[in-house]
């Protein structure tokens, strides 16, 4: 296997990119306005979110995906536009425009991105001067600015970048990320952008994003949610000076192992900061029919309540765990569901297994707590990472808007 | 309409039906044992819970309900008996036989119920005493212990009940319930007993059953869950002395209705008594295409952490809902969709509709806070009671087993 070292950088990592985050008045403090820009033409390929209600940057970004070529995103945090109307869908094009001729681009060459609150319009004179410091500020040490300024509830920025050696080029590809809340499979709340100076045509982008999103981004859940408006998007341009990927080549492997790399990591970052999260848990489901039932379970105990209070409580109580398993509407058979929590069998056989207390309050006392659920009736599994329920989400929470 | 008057009494106040809850430690403090008996032979009927995991009682009982005919129930609360395997099912079998031996009837008249942690087998001796000074204190006036004793995180006992005059006789029917936490659709961690001295054959007393339970019990939700154990159990004992109830008749209407009020009196109870909730909140679906889609939505909204803690903070914030809405998986049109806040519609025609911010927070302040959506797209409603999620969830049910 190919030796990948970590970079800083994160989202400026790969050759030919800039990125700048600055502050133009859409949250109380902080920066809240992002820009990240490619030198060179780029291909770019995404995931948009599958909520039934869309931002109109979704829509607008989903124009640009779909053809395979942009050169900048500009992204704000502090306020969604979504529920905006026509005028919010005039204020998403005036982004891009802006953007554009701050950059000498065609508006269709850059990706509109917003997160926050919803229903209320963007402050477009604020937006437009914004953009335009944005710009001028753009510089090659950008990333944590701009990872700074698209964070909404985080608590801190959220950057990689991953370097690999393709022949005598190294390859680039790094990224930023924000989460908090609302994080659900199906891209909650979540905005992540990755750039790689690899070279690689927007269809092959599209084929290796779209399965390392479903294992990585898509595979964390915080409470179930899914928000109106998050988007992962990759953009490669090609400044590595290494030849154009080429499909189930060594090189197409490499690549995917980095962006794995890099998507695991920010999806893991996600997860840890999770509003109120102090303890992470994987929820494992084996031998399960099918994928879909092993995922259907994974989510149900990932996001039931009584599992996630149970283990901020440091609780061996897994009978929740049961329960969540049974309420999930899959069928199964209890006499062959087995439950774990780390490497300890609970319940097995329709009986619980006779274990020390000890060794259970030590299971759920770990930073990362694993529960196990075994159906024993197939060979598909399922794994989603979580994070514990804490009063602090409820703090959060109640105090979002006001 | 008929008049219909409220009782004291609860599950003893129709005729020839005894009560009574003792405590033989099962839980810290508090009765954990309840008895209800009727002098009479009972139609009976009920519903149990749709978890795949069940706990062995609620396959006997629903032996019973085959059979439609039963004179007592024996519930504990503590333990809920359930992923116990074959000494559990001969524990709920024990149940039934000495509560029958201590009444002089045969097992299968017995309706068996627990409540409590998973997992962990019932302390049989104590429970053998206890049903043994149970049947020794049934009395006319034991409701009030019995409600007691299947209590779990509850913070009150939950009773009601009421008569309607039939010709010369009148007709009683009341209640006992217990909810909290884990309360969803679907009969999620709830016990009720109802008891009434009408004479209803079993499969009459079944089809008014039914629909009632799926209109109350089944239109609450605390925090999505559903439990392994969870029951509703109506039975009928004729000692009311009015003659039996025939379908499609004056009385038959006016049962279904005292059948409601118990019912929806009791859910209500549920709801309100829900872990940590400070306040309620309906989610009223209308004009969907069809009852299933506004049920969805009607649930995801109901259940959703962000919609929750909105109402908890007293916050208008109601993007929270529209994002819950396009979450809930079903197809719809932002265009047509209309969201309001009690009598004031925040969101129509894709834009947020201009109003006084001091009138959504008036709004959400209420005690029990309205939320509509509106579909415009078909003729189909659900409406759906929830509470707040409050910091008290989560410090009840991280401590709740240790």
């Amino acid at each position: 296997m190919i030796r990948m070292e970590e970079l800083k950088g994160g989202v400026t990592a790969a050759q030919g990119f800039l990125a700048a985050g600055i502050s133009c008045g859409l949250k109380k403090r902080g920066h809240d306005l992002a820009l990240i820009a490619s030198e060179y033409p780029a291909t770019v390929a995404g995931t948009l979110t599958q909520n039934k209600i869309k931002a109109p940057c979704v829509e607008w970004t989903r124009k640009i995906l779909r053809r395979g070529s942009a050169r900048a995103v500009i992204a704000n945090s502090g306020n969604a536009n979504c529920c905006t109307g026509k005028q919010g869908v005039r204020n998403t094009h005036l982004m891009a425009q802006w953007t554009g001729s701050q950059l000498g681009l065609p508006a269709h060459q850059v990706i509109v991105a917003s997160t926050g609150v919803i229903g209320i319009q963007l402050p477009m004179a604020r937006i437009r001067g914004g953009i335009s410091r944005a710009a001028d500020r753009l510089h090659r040490l950008g990333s944590s600015d701009a990872a700074e300024a698209i964070m909404t509830t985080d608590t801190r920025p959220k950057e990689i970048a991953v370097r690999f050696k393709e022949g005598k080029r190294w390859i680039r590809l790094g990224g930023i990320a924000k989460g908090s809340g609302m994080i659900a499979p199906h891209m909650a709340t979540m905005l992540a952008f990755l750039t790689t100076d690899a070279k690689v045509d927007a269809s092959l982008l599209r084929g290796v994003l779209q399965p390392v999103v479903e294992e990585t981004f898509n595979a964390i859940t915080v409470d179930g949610e899914m928000s109106t408006n998050d988007m992962v998007i990759l953009m490669a341009n090609g400044a590595s000076g290494a030849p154009a990927l080429r499909s189930r080549t060594r090189a197409h492997r490499n690549f995917l192992e980095a962006l794995r790399l890099v998507c695991r990591h920010l999806a893991h970052e996600i997860a840890r900061d999770g509003e109120g999260v102090t303890r992470l848990m994987t929820v494992r489901v084996q031998h399960a029919p099918s994928r879909e039932a092993a995922k259907t379970i994974a989510q149900k105990v990932a996001n039931s309540a009584l599992v996630k209070t149970m283990v901020a409580g440091r609780d061996p109580n897994w009978g929740r765990i049961a329960a969540a398993v049974g309420a999930s509407g899959v069928p199964l058979d209890p006499q062959r569901l087995v439950i774990r929590l780390g490497g300890t069998t609970v319940f097995r056989n329709g009986e619980p297994v006779r274990c020390r207390r000890k060794i259970l309050f030590k299971e759920v006392d770990r930073p990362e707590v694993q529960i196990g659920v075994d159906l024993r009736s197939g060979s598909s599994g399922y794994q989603i990472l979580s994070g514990d329920l804490t009063e602090e989400y409820i703090r959060i929470n109640a105090k979002y808007t006001t």
